[in-house]
């Protein structure tokens, strides 16, 4: 099986311990994420060959990031050093009706100021089957959002696979700049990935009968928002998260494919949330992987579902399970019974 | 808007890590807290001009209760200095059926043996526009009392509204002498708070249909219960807090306001825990708050009843929310969904 | 009342802090525990005089087991000293549909090493009223199947209760091995302790009706896999604790007792899991407790079930808890209201 | 006594724990410091009425600035609110032979954002006696100069008197611009305050010699460049620290002042560093607190070397010592015996 | 052997992490000791029947105490269970010129308001050689000296040898009601134990040409004040540590013995201090250790200084080495070489 | 530059926090190391292209070991996986008179019960130019040792220079044992390393004139070992380290090179302890490095002195510097100046 690429942003992620709110916060728990690395660590934790591709400074800061996707296998010989600093993204988990809170801390970091020489696309993509970006990328900016699409031209001449998790952050650009470079870069993409809200916020298009604050889903709205983001955009496949929140500590968690033709719908979870960032991430490289392992559509978006779901019970943005643990939850073993 | 004056002990609060048991402790997480100053904290969590008056030792353990109040915005220049020892509470987290466990060692503290020259009421109350203590004050001693007693009528000089939380608390006092002392400090009153059952402790005056321990609460018998204490003593308002034990981990919890004239109940919340302790102390603020702005009636307890909801989500006696957080789950949005 | 001894390992419990996995871990909670030690502390820690007896190496690894044993009032003056390791467990706590994980590393520890020579079973005997060990210990080797036979036998001939937990672990035996040792064994024992899966495990007697991933329990089924137990090794008791996985958050426990004519089912209770490690172990000693202060059976069995349910909200293997505190909660109030 | 206003930027220091390297970080303790911050605190925990000004975002990470501040009892009422960073810098202990290192993140915080309206020095100088400020505040760009300039001249105009600790760093600006920059606001400044290293780095003024990597200091040496940095600039007064660095872990520390016609040389101590970070800042605040208690310039030299010694001994940027205590060891006790 | 039985105080000792001092403490360190119970777990680290007599609340605070004592293999048989509140005390660790410093919380704690007939001696001392007290104990109060008193008297009727460590303690009495109090109980004492002020503070008895501020130290002084000691008490035995206190890191530690005859000196360690509360303590359980041993009075001498030079490198009061360790160094190698 | 390739064992290396004993141990640090592993973290710290080979089991405790070597960019592709345990050794840190304490618990771990079979040296070697082991490695037991046979014959038939630290441990062989078997791998090594015991260990080359454990140590002593092992072997280089050990916390650190003709002696560092685990190993990288860089001989040892002087300063068995750091080092500046 070929490479798969990842490219974007990994931030230093700084996190009050426990439920401690920022103003008691005397320790900061300091990982690493970023919805591309996360993608990438999560396929390299399925025994895949993945690469993560962005711009780090070359000070302590920076190498430490490197060092975070070095120890789970990820291949980090395409990232280029240089530039100023590490984005960084402050967390504070919630718990039961108080929500958590996410302030960015990312504005000038290395990749954000990247210049598109920076990229050599065809050495990176030497022996790629797959490419993979967010929304959040081409979302730093101008530039940025210029290699995006130097990245989807590229892979798009080697054949290679392009998926893309539209992913919109409002504090980073408004919807309609959003909505304008990502239907450029959308020409180039296979598969898109949404969680549910992107396809409204990014592409005003409105799944009927749902309300996320409230927690009500309605699966007929959603495959109608995969056909026609199918339709407008011409993708092979959409697939889409439907999360119910019911406080910060419990959400339902299930997903649905749509391969052009059908809709797949998942099992629903009833999750007990540990720490909920990058469960979209965990998601679209469950996704991933089943594609690339030829998985019928039905496992696929079980086997990604259920990825995303053990990524709700672990600490930190990257999915720390291997692809048995995945098997056996979506083959049906939720009992968490002691493994000895 | 005037400052608020609250007056009591606070305490250093001891509490092994996570839900290790006190005989499994090898570090104790060491807060400060206590009914009136936690009033207090919270008011200035709002953005109010708070004061908390007591009397702590000049040594670093009282000086670190100052700081951990200064930290906060409260005012702590009507601070006496003075007396040998910070009173202290052991405090061990409860899970499941277990129980949450509180030892006081509080005797002796340098409040529990203030003397009455040692606060200058007039001084105090200078610019002030609420005055708050708990049936925790009175409690720690005779001398308390009458410091109390002094408070209230200079409080009621000045027209200055004057609110007490019953907070009866058996390991300091009985039934019986409480209900005298109470009774006398009663008529200074104007805003009397309680819990589900500090009505029958001190004065006798029983909800019927409602069993605490099995976490069943009758709407009507509560409203009888507030009638009576307003007709007993001349309240203008009277607020109880409607707690559902399900278990140690999961609360139900409302709250009810009499206004002399009607009962407005709050929405009810599922409550998962991190912290209960100080969720009156955080209804009290709330309450303090919604009346202070002119809330009215129903607004005011369903603020209230949010905060101190948000309360049971944070580490710690002091309720570390804004005013703007506790609107916006008054308002509707519970779902606990990233706040980036 | 007479002393009770227990027999078995002890191991050193190595932990990721908190819902860490093991390869996020950068830190290792460490305890001891172990099925017959853990027996031996919770009985301790009920009042009752509780002695354990193992073998253990001679550095600090091995005494620092023994002072954790010491320092909850087990009798350690048996063990003896000796050997080269002492046997070590990994565990990684599950969360919501992720599975807890035990890695054991106990080959070659001092007591699976041991010889028949270093126990005088008649010494450790004197003053004993009941004796206790697990499918464990004979698990760990043919020698130390060997001393469990010698141990059996002397408490037969000093008329000592005898009560055995069959614990059956499928990575220290095959089934067909655990059937025929542990029959051998039987003939000694009075009091046979299980799980809702040993019987089937090591004596082939299944429940019908039951099945225990999906957290389907009949009770029916156990009543009928008691009494061919009670049949086949003429045990005076059958205990058979009733587990409902829901979660790795959250179980439904239960328990059974069968005194050779009926079948005493307890109350059934709801719990939210802090470290369900140890949680067999101190359903056995709360039955041991209830036996030995003549309880009637059902009080018996609900004292058995209350007292491994507060387990469950107990970090570690060792059960922390008082009977007065079990009592109080198999006395009805599972509320979790803050005991000051 | 009036009030101290010192003004600045405030980070938020970011740490491994213990002796740990960067790359070795899995969590960092979070406090708050900077030059003129620790200035302020230091005065506060003298006693004395500090005022610190700069200008935070009004996000929860630049609240816990101020919280910071207040906690100690610093007057935060003049800190402009808004801007979108807060500086960081990560700080990683040196030891032996290795030494400490520091990363500064701070382009672009709110303060070097900072705007000349943002501050209005009328107001802010309100009853104050001494306004401080050091080389890092001019340095963080032409706007921030320029401010400087503002704030000194409102103090001269009112006849506050000004101290600069020339504070030189060269990862902010050059030593020819710093040069220029500084020469400019030297015209303001009443006591200059500098280490081994500055007088020569900003204004080319070298002490003969003296060579401070290898930890040779000349007394003779540092009389001549404090004459002539008073001769240049009119100083009033002119404080050298004198550091020999022998490791990351021994130094020794003492200190110079000059007032227009005597060289006053303090006591040395042989330091066991716990934390160096902000030595000068408490040195320059022990140097301001003498001045206004108006010891003779032997006491006052004594103090200010005595104060900084103790933050040696003191981990974060922050002195948290009383005057008492710098008093208690400037005055000869340096045994370090158990005070009970 | 017989067994060694001590009596008076066990205090929870909170403490900060680190060097952290008062004022920034999030959590305190909880550990156990005090002068006697120090001496105890000493002797039972050295494979002795060590005894700790005192009272101490029946709740889980009081019970720690006790677990703490039982983890190290003292007897708790004898301790007494009633009572409020277990004594506190505050250890901030000091560093370099900064002193460590201690606030005590003592007052009403069990054992200061114990009765003496909560104290059997006769049954106490069934089996016992050796009983040891220190100054502390009187002090805290008219009745727990009239305690000590019976506890003397009993021991001197039963020929048990008495030893007693002066330990003047100035919050809790004055020199003058220190030194008749003291006077009192000498008449029962065997041997006695001092540091270097002791007997100055207590007795008057001051040693010529030593100052413990500077950290000097004359032999001839203290081997005066030995005599002086022994002549006027009459004691066997005299045995006087000697510090030099040369900042809170570093401390010259040796001792003498004087056998009422000659003076032996020990060698002198140079203590790197991690440490050194209960320095003393550990003195004295070394002399104690000899005594019973039957050492000659330089081997006595040289292993309570060993035992005491290796209590400074150990956190917490108690002092956890082997008599083989102390031997070892006793015996020559203080290499500090890694032990394989 | 080739690839450097070192064998041998990785280790899960469990640290109680700070100073505690191993009985006051609550938590244990987790990390891995081991002589050969912490040379080729060394080395890829150093820059250069290291991997590590040994055996390790396929579960998470053998995974974490792969992940922490990959963390730092050392090449584990030829890592075997299987077997059944990881090996482990407990470390107590010592502090000043009181000695480090090593526990092994390494007996049967994956790479002591590989075989040779196991292992392809051939492919292993591909493109390598240096083969590093330690005597640690043969001394797991003779299949092992054969291995280390296999490895040195393909080595030396590749022409790849081979280097070998004595590194002498006898708790896993007697001297004579030792003796044989490494006298028969010495044929294949070029560059021999040792400290200043193991010549003497090994071999029985004793240096004349020096104590290891009081610190002295004699130049012309270890110049003539050097000679003699060279002569003895035919070895091109002999570096041997000379460490007098003050105290658990002071070390003076230097080393010497025999280049076959030549003594070169470095500089003597007094090296304040944070760690000296794994000291050796760094020298041992160093002085590869030096090699592989062609420095000259004093440049080359004082390199590998200043690299393990480093070392010493940091936390776990990997030296965590770059060869900056160790230039800078080596070039003359140790004043652990703060490095911005």
């Amino acid at each position: 099986m070929g490479k798969i690429v990842t490219f974007g942003e990994i931030m230093l992620r700084l996190e009050p311990e426990g439920y401690f709110r920022f103003l008691q916060a005397a320790t900061y728990g300091a990982t690493y994420g970023g919805g591309e690395a996360n993608v990438a660590v999560s396929l390299a934790n399925f025994g895949l060959d993945a690469a993560f591709v962005t711009k780090l400074p070359k000070h302590e800061i920076g190498q430490a990031g490197i060092n975070k996707l070095r120890e789970f296998g990820v291949d980090v010989s395409k990232i280029v050093r240089g530039g100023n600093r590490v984005g960084i993204y402050f967390l504070e988990k919630g718990a039961s009706q108080r929500a958590s809170k996410v302030i960015y801390d990312r504005a000038g970091s290395a990749i954000a100021a990247a210049e598109p020489g920076d990229f050599d696309w065809n050495a990176i993509f030497e022996g790629t089957e797959w490419f993979h970006f967010t929304g959040i990328t081409p979302a730093l900016g101008d530039t940025v959002a210029a290699i995006c699409m130097d990245a989807c031209k590229a892979a798009k001449a080697r054949g290679i696979t392009v998926s893309c998790d539209l992913n919109y952050r409002k504090n980073l650009w408004t919807r309609e700049k959003a909505g304008t470079v990502m239907a450029g870069l959308m020409e180039y993409v296979d598969v898109c990935i949404a969680n549910e809200e992107d396809a409204a916020d990014v592409f005003g298009i409105h799944a009927g009968g749902s309300d996320v604050t409230s927690g009500k889903i309605s699966h007929e709205g959603y495959a109608e928002v995969a056909r026609q983001l199918a339709e407008r955009f011409g993708f092979k496949q959409v697939a889409i998260t439907l999360r119910e929140s019911l406080s910060a500590n419990d959400n339902n968690w299930a997903g649905m494919l749509y391969d052009g033709k059908d809709c797949f719908f998942s099992k629903k979870y009833a999750v007990h949330i540990v720490d909920r960032v990058g469960g979209g991430d965990s998601f679209g490289a469950g996704l991933i992987y089943g594609s690339l392992r030829k998985m019928a559509p039905q496992d696929c978006i079980e086997f990604a579902v259920a990825a995303s779901c053990l990524k709700h019970s672990i600490e930190g943005d990257f999915n720390m399970v291997s692809a048995e643990e995945v098997l056996k939850l979506a083959g049906g073993d939720a009992s968490g019974r002691v493994q000895r």
